[in-house]
């Protein structure tokens, strides 16, 4: 194509053009002609390369974006590496959009059951000792099927991992003198939904933090910008976003995100209330749709991750299920983190399902949908469903997604 | 300022006014006023807040930036928190500006020494088993000084740290064949200045990557889009960005990045011309210029890293450097990697200098800048000066950076 042009355009004229075009898109400018649909692109080697922004930028090739509907946003796992999520690609689920908060006028206020009542500003907070760690957050609601030609991302989307930074929830409640009669304190955001929680404080005390960053800077808006509650390894809507609010009590207060949502249909027609940790799970990203590969070597990738500890292994099969080898994990693996694996397979180009498995260090093997259905009921809910996703690979190299049926 | 408004307009009229303010800006327009400069932001549990876009954005209210010239830009480590950069935040330094590349078209010619010159694709690269690795890279450059009022971006912001995926070169060499009699070999990118270095044939094998992926997607353009050569803990002018040549030989190949810059001057007229290893270092990024403190209790905070292994301890000293102590490192350390590092300490109020001092596991400690000039005499060139940095606290609780004189 740059042949072509050569000879209907001068080419000190296309080059100057594709330059201008090339670094505009590069800054962040829109009304240039996409580079990627006009293909003018001239040899890099001979044209001077964009200036440095304000901000560094996506190669105009590169478009990754969160399916958003109007209450939520997936990452797009099939399109990532490692295990760190892009900020701007994290999940986010919020029950009424994004509020605006100026950090200058935010709060934090601890009572009830607590000796000092105490509101901490963002600057409070900052200058109590600061902790990083590593881990994800998985909204209890992410899993989908239905369809094969469903992504990792519309299948499971809803989980992401950061590094979080923030103060922990303990250093707090010593400070402000938590009564050890206490056994639960309510978390409250500043959203339009008044996002409400109970929690046992055996977590505060425990794990939980007060996060004010994500991925090396302020934590983001839809993540809870300038503070959220962060509970490594529990479901995603008790870590409570924009929290102003924590009331520290002896009982539960039965909020309406724990009586009316967020609780599973079991057996015998009953119902569990708190189901706090999310279990051990797994998903191969590479293959799956919508991709595509070759006869040959291929290396199986994704992601493994459990709300109850580190990954101790995870299982493939790349025959349906009858036999298993383990995946090799990166290092280092993190407690209640996503974990990277991989997995050398020869394909011969038959047709062939492939599966993973995760197990945790408590010795939890992630399960077949057949045995959470066994365990639950068939008209068990829409929360913590953590079924081996299997990708069927057809003779043409397609991948698609073997939907799991829920009943 | 709410209730002055509330006077003038009709709530509801302000209402939607700032919910779209609100939206907008979130949304990442620019026409809208800016909610952090007219201070109308209605209560954020009475208002709906943004539906999910695309991708996330920042807060308004947060606005780092890569101080930029025309050359090079800057990681604000001042404003940054835990250990993972941003991906937009990564200092960039180029020396014919940021190409365009169509990774459709990206090639990686390797040949020279090798029992088959080979040219792979992308896909190719991918399709190679994959490795993930949290690490930094620092310009050999990265030293500034002069004046009280400079940042720690301003002093030392051309370190940043991503995970980094992609295929190590030692499983490339294997494919191509690389000739056990190859010493080194010559890493050529394809930005208009076609950056080239000689690298021993010993990093190569050891833990040299073909990287395409940082911080969980496609590798920035200002990073080396869409593949770059990554050297964990060398200077990162040889980290070749935008790679396409690889020639193993069995000599350097004394290109001009070798001979007229990135040279050292040391004692006696001589100069060094091959320094791979970024030699541990630390800085305090908390508190630093321009941020104030106030007396009492105080986490200084700060990120030490070392090219030759892991940091072993950080020593602060709050006194001058008449005493040390050892600050907190945040786990997990990792290997060539930036380590946050924090110390209480309880501040009286009167004039303090405050530093911090990394020593790595080879036994390696930081140096002050007096040891650099006695080592390399006062002559020495800007190149890998890594000198403990130290910062004035005065009464009224301004910091201010106590400059290195170089002479």
């Amino acid at each position: 194509m740059e042949e072509k042009n050569d000879k209907k355009i001068p080419r000190r004229a296309m080059l100057k053009a594709a330059a201008l075009s090339a670094t505009t898109a590069l800054m962040g400018g829109v009304k240039v002609p996409d580079p990627v649909k006009t293909g003018v692109i001239p040899d890099p080697t001979k044209v001077q390369g964009a200036v440095p922004g304000k901000l560094g930028t996506r190669s105009p090739f590169e478009q990754p974006i969160k399916k958003a509907s109007e209450i939520s946003g997936r990452t797009p796992l099939q399109d990532l590496y490692g295990i760190i999520t892009p900020s701007d690609l994290h999940f986010e689920r919020s029950h009424a959009g994004v509020p605006l908060i100026d950090p200058q006028k935010y709060e934090l206020l601890i009572h009830g059951m607590v000796e000092r009542p105490t509101v901490f500003t963002l600057k409070d907070l900052k200058r109590f000792p600061a902790l990083s760690r590593i881990a994800f957050i998985e909204c209890s609601g992410n899993f989908r099927t239905g369809k094969e030609t469903m992504t990792p991302q519309e299948i499971c989307g809803l989980t992401s991992q950061s590094e979080w930074t923030g103060v922990m929830l303990s250093t707090l409640f010593r400070e402000v003198g938590a009564s050890p009669k206490a056994t639960w304190f309510l978390a409250e955001g500043s959203d339009a939904a008044v996002m409400t929680r109970s929690i046992p404080m055996e977590k505060g005390w425990k794990d939980a933090m007060i996060a004010y960053a994500q991925n090396g800077e302020a934590i983001r808006p839809e993540q809870g910008y300038p503070a959220r509650l962060f509970l490594p390894g529990w479901e995603g809507n008790m870590n409570i976003k924009w929290i102003r609010r924590i009331e520290v009590s002896d009982q539960p207060f039965m909020t309406r995100e724990e009586t009316s949502k967020y609780t599973e249909t079991i057996k015998d027609h009953k119902i569990r209330q708190f189901s706090f940790d999310m279990d051990a799970r797994s998903i191969i990203t590479y293959p799956s749709y919508p991709q595509e590969v070759e006869k040959g070597w291929i290396e199986i990738r994704g992601i493994a991750w459990s709300g109850r500890g580190k990954i101790d292994r995870v299982e493939i099969s790349t025959d349906g299920g009858k036999h298993w080898n383990n995946a090799v994990l990166q290092e280092p693996v993190l407690d209640k983190a996503h974990t990277f694996f991989r997995y050398l397979w020869r394909w011969d180009g038959n047709p062939a399902e492939i599966m993973s498995r995760a197990v945790d260090d408590t010795g939890y093997r992630q399960p077949f949908m057949k045995q959470l259905i066994d365990a639950r009921g068939s008209d068990m809910g829409g929360y913590h469903l953590n079924p081996v996703t299997a990708w069927l690979i057809e003779r043409d190299g397609k991948v698609l997604f073997k939907p799991e049926k829920r009943k």
